[in-house]
């Protein structure tokens, strides 16, 4: 049996995961992301976390197929970053970088699309050779597995699906500094935006007035207890995410859209209410793809790390 | 030197090319669609075409690596048509059948997607390893290469790009049933439609006013010679354009944009004219996506079609 490493670098904390081949997760923990003196110590913490790991545990170096890694910024295929700004990064070949001090091969990805490799591998989309995965979280990330790979892009950037537009007459300003994206209206931030705007909006009395702060799983819980104006949120919430799904699939034509992210949370009420929407927008032949929850949670980065050097490597 | 045959399937004509392993066509001719009695004469008819062609010739059986087709309509990965209105046909296997038939490997592919193959390998995408084509005619068709490869999707529907919402408002109808497809503004047909809107909308006098028949190429040329309502006109269809783009660029990230169909004899200044309003709406990390006319014209689909089977067999 041979044996690898997953990481999932974000911008407070790295997971690093050992897996056997197969894809049994063996062990896991973290240690913080170091981003003082722009990020210089971050691989170097991370390889000797590793090192460290590895000299406990006994394990044979020999036995090691390599390390994945998953950044949170635009990687391309050869490994190269450009501007990991919550690291302060700039540009430079982090497989080669991290490979020369782990003294493994290297391979690297976006996060986001790593995690739908993971997702597709071991999660919600196993088996779906064309798959989407939609991270609804703080903003809205994903991935997309073609014909059972990982869709890079040709600047690192391919599945930045969050920043489609998904209405042009939009005023305020996305985190990205364009508007109308998809995720000023899909994320768990984008429905909590809605439902501050129809409380503007509408008079009807609803539990969403008056809490000092309203979140996602507020808008669900009272929808779910048959609160009008919640529902009225969560049904225009459906039909932006409805639209916003057929858009991609309409492109991808995939066995699966596995939904992941904190509104994913909400579960199966989620995949029904979107469905109508969906199907109101897609394109006929594309119908058939099914809607899952992700189901790898906070690990699903490392898995599809680990994989992305299974497949380099292995 | 090894040979194969690109048959591009269309609805009234089957464009038939002969190719040396190269790419270098060496022939061509065409034969008509028979859709009669459910196009069940089709592909006897293409077998019997590349048989007389093969005698004919005196070409020795031995070195043809296989035949690749393209056709109009979904077609999964394994070579299953599903309805292809056009021609009449149902659900079956055409590489199979055609296979079966002249005695040659055979692979299928929708005709979009293949035509996508073709400008990839030989036309304006070519060296573009993730890339797209836009084929602006009638309606709006379209292919996607990534890594390489072609996009299919798994029913076949995959860059069924047309069909995306572009506008959610839109009262009328589109082809397919859907309102507010990209088609309905980004197409020749499209173009027309908002001049239409246009001159009803605006009470400017315009050289658009009064033809028996506006076409694409009239509002290009009286926008060329300044017409304000042309120009009107292109704008609004840019910023659909460049919206559209853009939108498949943050999914896809390619290195290039592929301009074909009617509407892209208009030639560089709808280059300049779109590419403002997709620098616009584009995620920044993906700005570098070159925008190129395609060229290859109607051949397009017999160069894919080949090289889907040279990749196959070849």
């Amino acid at each position: 049996m041979r044996y690898g490493f997953g990481v999932d670098l974000g911008g407070t904390t790295v997971k690093i995961a050992y897996f056997d081949e197969n894809g049994t997760l063996l062990s896991k923990w973290e240690i913080p992301t170091v981003t003082a003196n722009s990020g210089a110590q971050i691989l170097p913490d991370i390889a000797a976390s590793i090192e460290q790991f590895i000299d406990s545990q006994h394990i044979n170096r020999d036995a090691i197929i390599g390390v994945g890694i998953g950044v949170p910024g635009p990687v391309d295929g050869q490994g190269v970053v450009n501007k990991c700004i919550n690291l302060g990064w700039g540009v430079f070949n982090v497989a080669e970088t991290l490979s020369g001090l782990v003294g493994f091969p290297v391979k690297a990805g976006n996060d986001a699309n790593v995690a739908a490799l993971g997702e597709y591998w071991k999660g919600g989309g196993k088996d779906a050779d064309n798959m989407i995965l939609a991270t609804l979280g703080t903003g809205v990330g994903g991935g997309i597995v073609i014909g059972g790979h990982l869709l890079h892009g040709a600047h690192g950037s391919g599945a930045e699906i969050g920043h489609m537009v998904l209405n042009r007459d939009e005023t305020e300003q996305c985190g990205c500094g364009k508007r109308g994206c998809a995720e000023q209206y899909c994320s768990a931030t984008g429905i909590v935006r809605l439902a501050n705007r129809a409380m503007a909006r509408e008079q009807k009395a609803s539990k969403l007035r008056g809490l000092n702060t309203l979140t996602c799983k507020d808008i669900f819980d009272f929808g779910a207890e048959g609160d009008e104006l919640a529902n009225d949120v969560l049904n225009e919430y459906y039909a932006y995410l409805g639209e916003f799904l057929a858009n991609l699939c309409d492109v991808v034509d995939p066995e699966a859209v596995v939904l992941g992210g904190g509104v994913s949370k909400a579960g199966q009420v989620l995949l029904d209410g979107v469905r109508p929407h969906f199907d109101k927008h897609i394109f006929h032949a594309a119908r058939g793809a099914q809607f899952v929850l992700a189901s790898l949670g906070n690990d699903a980065g490392a898995y599809g790390a680990f994989k992305l050097a299974l497949d380099a490597f292995g």
